[in-house]
């Protein structure tokens, strides 16, 4: 057990270490501390810091405490690829501290909303009904293409959208960031050029960078992407694919206007440009918006998307809407790089809660609960002088714009220091022009802690 | 509900196209045979081959009925970019005839056990105890290396073998396909030379196409890697990684000797290679063989596995145990290309079952169990003049040789259309010199259909 409690105490350092919370020429907590905080023995955290200082990774100081050295965990693969970047800028960033954070740090800067605002009672209800259910759904691999039941469904949807498509132009996958990762491993080669928007999510630049392409930024306006940008892009380089958010887009929370969705079709079709449509948070939206899937047909266009945001994020199913033979391809690829599809007992739990019927009543709730969510968070930040850049529609995110002077990047690293985890613009940005904004969850920033935070933050930066 | 129908008409037929059940010139199944095989009116029939038709997959002849043209369903992607093999050897064969076979279908060639020798009672007390567990738990994502608590089961059952290792060298994943592709896309770029076993499991093959990397095998004796060819490829070429299960050899069930594991791990300390070493069939041994892991405590050599074969496919989990600052890069990579690791709910599950206490009898009775199976299945092959190469100490694999002059990939394509699912022995063998080999899974092999259809298409090819 004692090797056992080490290696604990040697991961959370190497954790920090790790998400840049602890970095070069930084002080560890002292043994005392940490000690009190992994609730060990202050001989363990002792053996835990000799053993890395063995590694190299930090060295002690006579009198001082232990300190980062810097040297050691040198970045393999992916981190080997790309440029140093700035930190607190690095695409993974948010997602480690949100995702490892402490359950008692606040999140206003993650992606998702909190697991009690989830359809627990029916998530509950479709594990109950698995344990029902027969052996081959419990032990045997799914079919290739996933559950027919839920492509029908899915199938269904997309047909009330006016977007008619057979079942065989659906695969499920286990997750929207998955099936952007197999439509780029099925589309692209070292050296192609991809579009996203600026600003976008942040974790399209971190896929983007793992298949080693080149990221190009396309400004956001109120009202989609700056097609006046997008064809001077196109007209000087040679893109293969654009992916974007359709409906709401992340993080501004903008709806592309119709005459944008068309017209970007249109720009499309002439250069031979394929698009990735993730759809991951359109059914927040209040009614739905012209979208390019719909419009086109799935003819350049694919769509994507979750339930992670809608249903669970711990339940794995997305799904990939595409050309019957890009479907075919797309296949294969996921057979050869994880063999099967998405968990069948998740795509019996997401199938289940979709067709029980509470599916409606619990997005219209959301919705409600969200808008007035958006509302008292913009009122909130007001005494502090943020201010959104746009109030959407639908969603969870507002993107504000913070006084002048202050710089979002040093903000969200002072306000880690207090566990509170906010997502600064530079992150969403290819460009690097949003070091003045935060994207807020409006679900995640209800603690008058937050608030509180960033006052004192702000206050000690200015 | 029409145009569905239709769609999955058209679904069926794409599916025997793309699994090549169906080939160029093949005729399809007359309108009135295959309405009455999908339960459906000839005139959906009629329309779905008419928007094929259409399409340009199949045509009409006049008073004959409709054929495959062999044109449309260009391979895009992954297909393309490797040479046009014969299309029963394809890795991709075996596994979509067996994930998408129809249920009465019989699959002796499938790589997993029958639903029902999956640890059932278990898997449902888990997802009753699922339908009690936090909102949190059904909600939210999980940690970026997944569950600390079956990370440090998983580390407990490593030090039993001698392996010691803390939870923070423990990336919790999808699969151990998924395993393998993170681990190549880590340490791998187009065009590095990789090494794997002849024959090997087909799936590596595919995987490493997808990579776009030389495929270099090296023949397997009956105590494991030949040695000597390997180091004539190691003086002769500079491979960077070499792929390798431990403990029961997919597809020959052999266990590589002592000698054999250390000299291995000698070889590869001398020209710098890294091993993945393959668990996934490990807990099928009656007991542990030396492991490359154990030997080499996880300097050069990646250990990886999954729960598919022992516990269930349809709940998603695997793992990796490597380096801690390759561990560190690959959560990194995890998280760019699938947003956070496995589904909390599938591994809250698969540590239930591994710390309920029950796990050690259920293998004990599969091994049992399996141990007659073996025996059943070789006698009852004993009469077709098909033999073993080995008898396996364990797991659920014999690699069979046929009767001089049989060719097993005729003999498979053969037994498809009396719908018996047969491995055969090339789509193992990346040198193609498995010709006379099937492989068989003796918990797929019980309904004497199997031998019966086997005897038939061995006599009408003899």
């Amino acid at each position: 057990m004692g090797a056992t409690r080490t290696g604990e105490v040697m991961e959370a350092i190497r954790a920090k270490l790790a998400s840049r919370a602890l970095a070069t020429g930084d002080r560890l907590p002292s043994i005392r501390q940490f000690a009190a905080a992994m609730a060990v023995a202050p001989s363990t955290v002792v053996e835990a810091y000799d053993r890395l200082a063995a590694e190299g990774l930090i060295r002690s100081r006579r009198g001082s405490g232990f300190y980062v050295t810097g040297t050691g965990l040198p970045p393999m693969g992916l981190a080997a690829a790309g440029a140093p970047r700035d930190q607190a800028v690095d695409p993974f960033w948010v997602s480690r501290q949100s995702l490892d954070a402490d359950p008692a740090a606040l999140k206003p800067g993650c992606g998702w909303l909190p697991a009690g605002w989830m359809p627990h009672a029916a998530l509950r209800r479709g594990f109950r009904a698995l344990a029902r259910a027969d052996d081959s759904t419990l032990a045997d691999y799914g079919p290739t293409r996933g559950s027919l039941v839920l492509r029908r469904l899915l199938a269904g949807r997309f047909a009330g959208e006016g977007l008619d498509i057979g079942p065989d132009q659906l695969l499920l996958v286990t997750s929207g960031t998955q099936a952007i990762d197999l439509i780029c491993r099925f589309l692209l080669r070292p050296g192609d050029t991809v579009l996203v928007d600026d600003p976008c999510y942040f974790n399209f630049q971190a896929l983007l960078r793992a298949h080693q392409v080149r990221i190009l930024g396309v400004a956001y306006t109120r009202s989609g992407p700056d097609l006046d940008a997008l064809a001077a892009v196109l007209r000087a380089e040679r893109p293969r694919l654009y992916i974007t958010n359709s409906a709401l887009h992340n993080p501004t929370g903008a709806t592309p206007s119709a005459q944008t969705v068309h017209r970007l079709l249109t720009m499309a079709a002439a250069h031979d440009l394929t698009i990735v449509e993730d759809d991951i948070f359109a059914d927040f939206e209040p009614e739905p918006s012209p979208r390019l899937a719909v419009l086109d047909g799935l003819h350049r266009v694919v769509r994507i998307g979750s339930f992670s945001k809608t249903l669970s994020a711990s339940i794995r199913c997305g799904y990939i809407a595409a050309r019957a033979d890009w479907i075919e391809g797309l296949v294969d690829l996921q057979l050869a790089t994880g063999f099967g599809g998405p968990s069948p007992v998740a795509t019996e739990v997401i199938a289940g809660v979709l067709s029980g019927g509470s599916y409606r009543k619990h997005m219209d709730e959301l919705r409600q609960r969200l808008t007035r969510a958006r509302r008292d968070t913009a009122r909130r930040l007001e005494p502090l002088g943020i201010q959104p850049w746009l109030m959407p529609r639908g969603g969870f995110y507002l993107w504000c714009q913070l006084p002048a002077g202050q710089d979002s990047t040093d903000i969200a690293r002072a306000a880690l220091a207090a566990e509170v985890v906010l997502a600064p613009g530079n992150v969403f940005s290819v460009s690097g022009t949003a070091s003045s904004f935060l994207r807020f969850n409006v679900a995640q920033a209800v603690d008058p802690r937050v608030y509180e935070v960033l006052a004192r933050v702000m206050a000690a930066a200015g």
